[in-house]
């Protein structure tokens, strides 16, 4: 089916900067986009949309998420972190069944495709029910199996690892390829050596890419560094770990030399700004990661440190904080932002083929409605996008040419029904 | 008339805490709330809605706004202070006219009836059209002419002031009380110690409030101490500014001396978390503000600086950017933030008649519909508000009884209109 979206603006990338193409056309030949201008193709297309007042931009890219942890949004607010923890997160976790990690995933999803995302990359534990969600709602998801190390095991017994490389085997390139599997180091806190040496290499082995946290408090990497006499990231690559491509979240205590690091490395950091305001962790050094080159990307984290799933949100408080912080208002450019929401997101997740609208590209691309009090003028659109859109404002959201969300309704996903669920599960869980 | 509002929960203060009645009776005679029970009430009212799944709290006061600075809204993203306001700022306000500010006004009632605005105090020019956007749109409003002192002029003659004085004279108490009119000293470095001592005097005559800007810049601090040899609050307190109520915005550097002080004169201060930290302001100390008992309000300041008038976004940036700014989870509770947003910010206004919910108090309430997949589980009401509702889940503003504002729709003002008559203005302006 051919589609034809008109009368929109719609940002591009060019020579990396964004363009504005004004009251213009985009064309979807199935899963791709195959006409881009501002004059009106001559070709017939089966369907078309009047998007006027509307801007066309690419889908966001949640870069780290545990998205069934939705179903712990708000749960022991404002404790120290041991506390809400060891008091409150692992408890109500050690009660998950397979159904209701597909309940909570399913209502993740509802909340993801509203705000506009089109991507997410996930790390948790009962994959198979987020990979079944994320297939039946057509959204594109990065998944890997949490793995933590047992000092005790040796590594071929070691479930976690196992459950992550069969999970690998299993669904790797599914759905058309929306489906992809990563291999996971939890953290350098919760693994050994061994485990990270081995992750590694079966990573390398697999050819596939590897999400862990780094450096996430200042405790985790002052203790790395007492106890290895190096930083995580360091002691990382000394075990081999960024010989594979790198989604390395949250990297708020990163040192300079961490960072020319992961820049001779190619690791991709995610700022993760909500949750690292909210639970203290701090201020990552984010401007001095784009400054030096980085694939700096976006991510939500867990609703439980969040509370929500806002990809909007983070882009405002990683184009704000930062200014703040470093009592400077020229940190943290709305362009950069937005390369880091879309295009830097989708390298960092082995996703090519799409994160910026471009002809031969995949059609994975939002609406927002700027015909709003809020959006009214409009005179700098990545501006708007950072500081003034909100995710209600997004009114259609596409993945591969197939149309998941518009003017409110979802279109694969009986929201209803995942509502009704996710109570009923929830009722279980506290 | 007598409304009903049933089957909702409603968020009350009880001794200084947050009271949540569940499928609960809100009852509205004229504009007072007459009933609050979990119990049906047994009498018969005019009007009766069901707000099952609905919560019902006080609406928002808006304690530092220049509401019609929405039309300047991402003017000059990104640059240092000096260049923006002297390129951008001041040469495009210089083209302002009545009509002008008036279609800007009614845009930003717009915007901030949605996000569940029932009040703000507003600083700015052409007053006259400010009120009568208000008075249009029903919402309540503190106004004060912005007055900067002139040292070449007596103060008799300084037009500023004269017009603040008279914009007083001419509106305060309008609308059965719902505009109030403040005086303004716009900042100890736009105004001499004579103006200051001057305005002073005015206000407690005409036994007003003060609304001013207050320790808003680290240069602005140091300045001022280096010329007086003293904080600009110890300045202002010797020529007998804070003789008066006085609404201080921003207060990101005041000292621990100036806490002190603020606290023994009963000053306001406005905390503008979005402004603080966009323009690089810095991290205002509201947790040790808020630990000596101070009356801290919270605010939107200009969309100028934000780049809008939503206060859910700036409960949220409270909420969370002192946790990762002082690396501690558990400063700025929910709860307070509540307060900060609206008992505490109808005190600081001098309406002691609304702020919370309770029989005697004015109907002055929004509704947020939880039946969101953002907002479930909803498992502490306070967090909720504070860490994941969204503007957009406002579904009922109503000010004294009356709504402003319901599912969408506006009941006192013409959208399509207002937004039509902005972007005819907004040609003329850029």
């Amino acid at each position: 089916m051919k589609q034809l979206l008109k009368h929109c603006d719609i940002l591009t990338l060019e020579q990396g900067g964004w363009r504005t193409w004004k009251n213009a056309y985009l064309g979807v030949d199935g899963d791709t986009i195959c006409y881009l201008s501002e004059t009106a193709p001559l070709e017939r297309y089966d369907e078309e949309k009047n998007l006027s007042g509307k801007l066309v931009l690419p889908g966001l890219i949640n870069c780290h998420c545990h998205s069934p942890m939705v179903f712990l949004r708000g749960l022991g607010s404002d404790l120290n972190l041991q506390d809400w923890l060891f008091q409150y997160i692992f408890p109500t976790e050690a009660k998950w069944t397979d159904a209701g990690v597909r309940a909570a995933s399913e209502l993740s999803l509802l909340e993801m495709i509203a705000c506009g995302i089109t991507s997410f990359s996930d790390m948790y534990y009962h994959c198979d029910e987020i990979v079944g969600a994320a297939i039946e709602a057509g959204i594109k998801l990065n998944v890997c199996r949490s793995t933590q190390g047992r000092p005790d095991l040796p590594f071929a017994e070691n479930t976690d690892c196992k459950e992550g490389v069969a999970l690998f085997d299993r669904w790797d390139g599914a759905a058309n390829g929306r489906i992809k599997v990563d291999l996971c180091i939890h953290a350098e806190y919760t693994n050994t050596p061994d485990t990270m040496r081995a992750y590694a290499a079966v990573c390398k082995e697999k050819g596939t890419r590897l999400h862990l946290h780094l450096s996430e408090t200042r405790s985790e990497q002052e203790a790395c560094i007492q106890k290895y006499g190096m930083t995580p990231a360091f002691l990382m690559d000394s075990l081999g770990v960024f010989d594979n491509p790198v989604l390395a979240a949250h990297c708020v205590w990163v040192t300079d030399e961490d960072i020319e690091l992961m820049k001779a490395r190619g690791v991709s950091p995610v700022h993760c700004p909500s949750s690292n305001m909210k639970i203290g962790s701090g201020f990552a050094p984010v401007q001095k990661m784009l400054d030096r080159g980085l694939n700096v990307t976006l991510g939500t984290d867990g609703a439980a440190s969040n509370n929500n799933l806002n990809m909007f949100e983070e882009l405002h408080l990683a184009a704000i904080i930062h200014n703040g912080y470093l009592n400077d208002p020229t940190v943290m450019k709305p362009a950069d932002l937005l390369k880091m929401a879309t295009v830097n997101g989708a390298k960092a997740q082995g996703r090519g083929d799409t994160g910026e609208l471009r002809v031969g590209k995949k059609a994975d691309l939002i609406a927002i409605d700027f015909d709003k009090p809020h959006l009214i003028p409009a005179l700098d659109y990545p501006a708007m996008l950072a500081y003034a859109v909100q995710d209600s404002d997004v009114c259609l959201n596409m993945v591969d040419g197939r149309i998941l969300y518009e003017n409110g309704e979802y279109k694969t996903l009986d929201a209803e029904k995942i509502k009704a669920t996710a109570r009923t599960a929830l009722e279980a869980l506290y």
